[in-house]
């Protein structure tokens, strides 16, 4: 197991998919679904080494999720399979053209079961970079104690640490979330958020700025607010950046903010400066909202470009 | 058989949709339809008791239409199985993105045989509430004259009656549409029309106001006028009220008006204002909108809210 | 408009598939329907020309008989459109693995409204050989007239004419199809008749030998009964012979006396010997049952020996 | 809530079907399962009254339960919504031609939380026949209980009992199930039971003979024994009768066992002798094993003589 | 082989479409594609005689464009059969939503094999234009010539030529397109291009006014400039008119510059004025973007009118 | 680059599959194809370290074929893409129930371009065995000695090599075909054939048993004869067994060949007896032709006795 440039863990889970309502009783498909390893995936894609550490079921449906991870170059090695529990799943249907609703079935799951000999292996492996996010330890205490254990791990070990807040209100409260998440803050050198999540990692109802200067004092180097359509915020040392985010046609929101984080992780990868780094997770959140699927859409390296100058209903032929 | 709140008499239909058009021989898919059954089924959704009147085949379309009202929770108690004559199908082919276009096999069939004995059970065992649309009288002259005596039954036993225009261009004239439905909105006390629909309640090119006057004088309580994406106005005794539609993503609008109309109603029953009663029409129209299908994605009562304060592309997790 | 090898007369409709019952209301998918144009998309497809004559209605499902008509190189010059009668439809259901159901949506059908007019066009340009079924007396006056008008002038201009009695139960009952078919056998040279269906162009309970001598009397030349998966015997002027049918796996039994026909009728337009014309005839009901749908796995000419000396699960590579 | 003739308890949940294996991540299709309301639907499909109890949870997958019921005619008055756990699911993979495998996702579900206060109003309105089976009390310790007082109930209440063994050797052991399932047997007037689960309500081990007498002495009348594709043998306290199985192509064999019940049922209801009653029992569980889906494919009252007479590959038109 | 009304010359591909990336592995769709079939199936369907000459492969392939042509009654006569060499393949992905991606298969494929002999007998038998597109000639020196010839042949038998300039950026560069395509416009009455085009038929960037005029001097007679969503220019000898396009939904670019020929050179058959034209042109181009695939949602002539005046989500019942 | 216990080399394709007649038009499914992968997915689902070499196109397919094997967790390290060919495809028409028809496009493909330069690292990694078949000699010169070069330098090493005749008489003839793999079965350890293709490696129409004497003369040790439906015979130094084939439903015999082997490989990499390692490989080519797809429905280690014992229509619950 070599070491990758990017290790992420979490809950991988196996989200069906409808069409339409779910008591309507339609078709679904099948997808691999969890904000960390969207976050491998978009990685990956750029040609980056990603690895994935979790656990999964030693069901079918961890059998799914393994295929998926490795059929996107995603190193697996550090995934254990739980005999007991079964894998994750979750339901997500198109309630109306606006409205996405999640149903999760998640309780209980392998990968909810997640404890901190899951992850020895892995982070003695070493990365250059660890991300986390605060989907993890919403599902259990020893989720939560792992996910800690693997940040105090990294730091003590010089690897930078990305934290993605990602609050889930059907996981847990806002207070919850606060007290699991402002300490896991203080590991982290990127720590992103959208507006809302912002005082989850600060302060309760403490503004953008105040909550950020704390994370700063805490020794975080960057904080980056998602702004949805109107692109993102990223605060550093030397000052503040905006990006507006790329014009597309809108499709499906889901993992759009994980493929911002992939993309900014694969411009550091590169070496980039902030700009860029903003730029290229901003071209990742254009593919990820302008195509089905959660990361399904997110592009290669040669294709970074592809919707550069391009308006909706171009033809490469 | 209990009085449900809400008894529609009508003619319900198999539609079957393709997605592109219909001489390219793509696949259909299969649905119910019918002007009233939708009112019914909306209102049926939000917990109110609702039942259908008419004639279906003794055939496997038949069956199918009376699967799909009982999965609705509409009591379907008060159908005929008429032997000899066919279920009415309707196909309803995309065109074009902005198109869509309805060929009726109506004709001879089993809804269209509607006569006066197949309501006299339903309206002995009484309603809130009647619903009745100009499509009916169109069917035939059982039909029509099936539609009257209801109406004048109803009327007698002191039920109000709800009476939405929809002409169907395909079936009859405006002349001939006019001649059967003034006199029939006479025993209304609601009358919901669109306003290039307004005339045929009452004298060739009369104008809003003056049909509305009419109307009253004639013992009309409401009158709703369908303003499509402008919403809708309502003159009752007291006043005129506007509601605007909802901001949705429109996706079909078919079976708009008729939700529209079931949230009314709903509202009614409830003992909502009439600025309620309007919200809530309204809300149902914009479910209607937003989602595939002429009823399917109404919504049950937990989720009326579901579309307030969401902007495209929310997800609730 | 040249003269086909073959002129085959009748209703073609259009027909919608269901894998499952119909009132579980699952997608339809759409199809040619029709044993007279089933066995000129059977002829044509081996090379020979032939042509459809009879009148859809001037709707969707029209355009769509067409397009598949001409697709399969069937000329459609003597179609009519029928302003005023729908395209008939028919319901396709498979009910269990061993059962389908048909239901009829032809009453009143611009094909059931064949006239003499219609065929006058047709009959006047020729072609080698007429060929008529048993359904298309049964579908109206007007229509029945017509086929005994077709025969006739046939007969009167030296066109030898096919004859299958092919009885639809569901249509009229078998003392009228006698009535009506018995005449028509008289203008014959082929008839073609599954066991039970032989003394419907002779008398009442008659047998074989008795009917096959009876058409021998009365001009018929070959009198071919179907046998089923026994294969089929063909009563000649010099003696009788049998063919057996391929050993194929049956998956759709619909259309294969249709494309019996077909072959058979192939092998008279090559001039070969009555051995090669039951041989073609096997062979063509072989492709038929071992293909999903009436006619769409039918063979062209250089596909006619595909099945010889193959078993199940043969891959050609 | 008027007494059915028809009262089964039980779970009923949501299985998803793959076509080919689960790891593969191929489309999933919805459908209504469980042992009980397959009954319930086999019984209601006849035109008899039938009634299903049980918990279900609020969530999506509830409302398509039950959709599902009430589609079907079957009553669901007497089904209680859970707002804490779920609505069970199962997944179900066509491994190989050969081999269906199924992963169940019901443990903690709303229906394994079944109590005897789910039952006490279900049981007051009373029914002809109360069916159980040996599933319900693996599910749980409360199942169990609420299974028992149910059996316990209806005995008192003079409302004769069928309870079928229907062994899941995923849920319990075979001597956890004999020590539940013994007992139960004591209050039921039919046992059902395949040849291998003989001995689940009766010593380990024992033969057929010795655990039939044993019923006989306990009070039960009648014991149904499933052969499978031999048939199935019923023991009467007035000797043995033996019905073969219908000789249809099986493409399904779940829910066969369920659908022999409900026929069995069924002709008990219309007050069939024995031959009768089994006679209905076999062609019940033809149409299951020559359908798609547990229970899609019965048969209403009209379809019961369907397959009379009919072979492989029949067409009726 | 009777004379056409529209004689059209070139490649036509099967085309495989996925509706998401191709490396996905998605499901594929079949379609008839090819800019010069495109143009001859939309005049077919507005009633215009229309013929297509080529070579496709005498595979399955070929079968399947034969198939689509001879349905929408467009002339195949004249069309080879190559048995070396297999019919042509694109693969069109929807990468996003705002872009799709084509990857060509047709290198060494029967089309581009095209030459001279193929065209003798379709240009002898005569039509009153001919079309020709800036494809054919990147294809292969020998379809280069036969392109050249058949320009040379109309001309010297007063048949008009129009030349659509379509440059494939991936066939060819565009200093070889020019010193092709130049010499072939002084043989066109016609030409269309897109803006960035124009200088493909004239002096490397040579503004319009210029291209224009030269065309003019070298005996073009009409010079039609597609703008895209903002309609089109037409350069006549007497002077210049400009078109908006019809305000639609696009949902499918693809294939929009054919239906805009198409329907140019139906208005000519009809004998329309350059108003007139250029209107049925742009009526064309907006059934083309506002409906799936590249040409099956042309109109028939009765739906000309489909689209004026029907808004958005328009519903004809 | 570890070694991996199997080594294959060959050509990866993306077969496109219809289920019905490809000139139908019908959609197409996308598969990873490839007789030498196949083995090597085989062999990896039982958890030995399979490895695969060849080239594929720089574009989406490759991609695609990337992501399979990846999938499958067959290592493509040794993978070249070929940035000016593409990757081979192949359709395959399900022609009727009993004869799939496969057609080739991979003339000039990437996989056909295979040389020996793309071979030098993945053998100089080693393996415990090296996998070869007849196919990839077929495709080009450079292939064929690429072959050549790999069999070679594996017996150099000490690697064991495996050969699968596997004759394509679409790629060349039986001369052709003998003449490349007579010299190659001389490197080889394990010769697989089925009895009509075991003389490509002997005499023209030697016998079995003088083929077989001739192989052992030569230096293999073990020649397996596959007999289809009848299983195999293994023919070792000190004897010949014979495996029967498990008994189950056939539903897609492409594969099973390759199934065969991968089972043989691993009881061979698991140290089983011949009889073991036959056993295994029945195993195999059962579950591959009783599942949809190639390589599909092939077991992991823990799968490996389902089969055992069950009939048709078992299901595990």
């Amino acid at each position: 197991m070599t070491a990758p440039d990017l290790l992420t863990v979490g809950e991988a889970l196996v989200s069906l998919r409808s069409a339409g309502p779910l008591a309507a009783g339609g078709p679904l498909t099948m997808h691999l679904a969890g904000a960390e390893s969207n976050v491998a995936v978009g990685v990956a894609r750029l040609g980056h080494r990603a690895a994935w550490a979790g656990r999964v079921g030693a069901d079918e449906f961890g059998e799914y999720v393994l295929r998926q991870l490795r059929a996107e170059g995603v190193a697996v090695d550090g995934v254990s399979r739980d005999p007991d529990r079964p894998t994750g799943l979750m339901f997500l249907e198109r309630r109306t053209a606006d409205l996405t609703r999640v149903q999760y079935h998640r309780a209980g799951s392998a990968g909810s079961a997640l404890d901190v000999e899951d992850l020895r292996a892995p982070l003695t492996a070493g990365a250059r970079m660890l991300h986390l996010t605060g989907i993890t330890p919403a599902l259990s205490d020893t989720a939560r104690a792992a996910t800690r254990w693997a940040a105090e791990a990294a730091a003590g070990a010089g690897i930078p640490v990305c934290l993605d807040v990602n609050h889930r209100a059907r996981l847990w409260s806002r207070a919850a979330a606060r007290e699991a998440l402002t300490p896991l803050a203080g590991y982290a050198s990127i720590v992103i958020a959208s507006t809302d999540e912002l005082d989850l990692v600060g302060d309760p109802g403490a503004d953008e700025s105040t909550v950020v200067a704390e994370l700063f004092r805490r020794g975080v180097d960057t904080v980056l607010v998602k702004l949805g359509a109107d692109g993102a915020r990223a605060h550093a040392r030397d000052g503040v950046r905006h990006t507006g985010a790329l014009t597309v046609t809108a499709v499906d929101t889901v993992g759009a903010g994980d493929a911002f984080t992939a993309g900014y992780l694969s411009g550091w990868f590169d070496g980039l400066d902030l700009a860029g780094r903003l730029r290229r997770a901003a071209t990742l959140g254009a593919f990820a909202v302008s195509s089905p699927g959660d990361w399904e859409g997110l592009p290669r390296r040669a294709e970074l470009s592809l919707l550069d100058g391009h308006e909706a209903g171009s033809v490469i032929r």
